[in-house]
């Protein structure tokens, strides 16, 4: 198949931009020592999950236990629920899962855990937790101290739990900020504390998991840091470029779109808004940005309904008329898969495979 | 079923509030004499589709040749695909559903009119024609003047084409701009102009297609509209009360959610984040809100992350451990809905009706 016969709007991935970006990813991992277990909510998709593990990954991450269910197929020797699952019907599935394969969970306080040790001493299964420390996101995660020491002790103590270190998410810490640098001092410094709080514990440190894309290539300058768990960096968006994370050319993810409309002189409509792309912005130095348009980058993407993409060409030396197709990055690409049934896989104009993104809307 | 037995995130639907939804638009259109085409992009469900032709609709409205075909249960007598339709395989599916039902497109090009009479042609069928006027809102749509009444008819000369008069979209009008009252002024003298223009040029007005939900029921005050398409009106959102639509108590669909972190005082994490509610914001007193906690509207939504939601209880007098479930109000309904694999249709604490989103993700 072309990517002529595709109909609009249609995700495309380019194979050979996505390989690469597996391959760079994997290399820095590799060069430092890390264990890569890459984060599959921005795929959903099982074959991609097993290009990673063929790429060197140790396992992948999943955030809901639909994820993980869906991500079957890859046949991931590990999985990490890198969430406080909570309820018996999801404990119950999750066990079912990890009749299948080694599952890790992430968690931030007792509640969680004993519910979890229940359901694992009752399936007869053991279960490796991550305590997640809270390094500057304030989201969830405990700050480095004694509530965190004990929480960790009292997992040891849990029957069908296996203590195995901790857990991070640095994602607040996004390059262009004026004081990223700070930022990143203090999270490595929150981390290095919740370390040393653990050995003098003689608690297990065997997983120090962390790792967001943006800073990915700075993980080596964290100190304890042993498991990255990107998810950005399979595709890369508007967003990973503005990070400094990437360049375009490590953008391997697009929707192709088709304009529908050209009604007045310099602007068009295409067929694709907030219900393909989802609405997240980003700001750019002409202003407020919704995607940027490969063709023509001095095409300005201004706005965007459910089902309408707004764009100003006056600027732009491209012309464009009814029927002519786009293609647009997203400014994030993890919410943007999650609103397509399928991914087309390209090389150059053909359409090489297609992936059904299978983890799609699995909220639970 | 009972609420408590449903796993979270789930999109709840009180189905007294739908039926009184329903009603509440229904009893105004008839009142004013309107033909009532509800937009089905907030629903995508052909049982809440057949509840709105039961309630009195003519008929539906749909964006996309995928949403018409998801529609098929309904059994509507009548289709507007309110979208410039563009492309041979969408124009074949919308000849398969022409066969069923009458279809009419609203379009704002040569272009488009010349390949949906091809298609007519060779499907040996007829379609409706509404020509897009731009009332306003610089999206879809031709200024009134010569090139809109060229374009009627252009339409009238094609065969397979019944052109049956304008169709617009004041979505541009939002009742808390200072300028509402001057904005809506303004976008009904377009549409005077323009239907003056057809009358002068004796073309059709058996069909003026207008009316976003906020400017509803207002809609009487525009001379010469006709018919009607709101489609938010069916559940309502926080949107829709800030513009003074409805509220709180109109707000029929809420999303459950459960407390999974509770890691500082003050505050809480719930299971349900941008792939569940959707990135869209709205600005209020107190700063940016990402939706209504229906259980205590003192609870701040100040964050989403994509499968995190961050609520601040400090000024609130609810308390939240880990486990609790608490309903968010959306603060756009129509793009949280399609995120959702299913809705439960409740009434008190029972789920008595479960929905499938059949017409989620159909962007093509």
């Amino acid at each position: 198949m072309r990517i002529a016969e595709l109909d609009t709007p249609a995700l495309l991935v380019d194979l050979d931009a996505l390989a690469g970006n597996l391959s760079r990813v994997a290399s820095y991992a590799k060069e430092h020592g890390f264990r890569l277990r890459p984060h599959t909510k921005t795929h959903k998709t099982p074959e991609i999950g097993r290009m990673q593990l063929d790429a060197g990954a140790v396992g992948l991450t999943v955030a809901k236990v639909g994820e993980a269910e869906a991500m079957a197929p890859a046949q991931s020797p590990d999985l990490l629920l890198a969430y406080p699952v909570w309820g018996q019907r999801k404990l119950e599935r999750l066990m079912a899962v990890a009749r299948q394969t080694q599952v890790t969970v992430s968690l931030d306080s007792l509640e969680v855990a004993q519910a979890l040790s229940d359901a694992a001493r009752q399936a007869g299964l053991t279960i490796g937790v991550l305590v997640e420390e809270n390094v500057g996101m304030d989201r969830t995660g405990l700050a480095p101290g004694a509530s965190l020491v004990s929480l960790a002790r009292q997992v040891q103590g849990l029957p069908g739990l296996n203590l195995l270190g901790l857990h991070f998410y640095p994602g607040h810490i996004w390059p262009p900020h004026a004081d990223y640098d700070a930022q990143f001092a203090r999270s490595g410094a929150l981390l290095a504390q919740a370390c040393d709080d653990f050995r003098k514990a003689g608690l297990p440190l065997e997983i120090v998991s962390g790792g967001s894309t943006p800073t990915l290539f700075r993980s080596h300058e964290m100190k304890d840091l042993n498991e990255l768990r990107p998810g950005t960096y399979v595709f890369n968006d508007c967003d990973m470029v503005a990070s400094g994370f990437c360049g375009w050319e490590h953008c391997a993810a697009a929707v192709l779109v088709t304009v529908v409309s050209t009604p007045r002189p310099g602007f068009a409509i295409v067929d694709g808004g907030t219900k393909t792309f989802s609405s997240e912005t980003v700001p750019d130095a002409a202003g407020t940005s919704w995607g940027r348009i490969v063709e023509d980058p001095a095409v300005k993407f201004y706005m965007k309904n459910e089902e309408h993409g707004y764009l100003d060409l006056r600027e732009a030396s491209l012309d464009v008329k009814i029927g002519d197709r786009l293609r647009i990055i997203p400014n994030h690409i993890c919410v943007t898969v999650n609103l397509h049934e399928k991914m087309y896989g390209i090389r150059g104009d053909a359409v090489e495979q297609v992936f059904t993104v299978a983890a799609r809307g699995k909220l639970q």
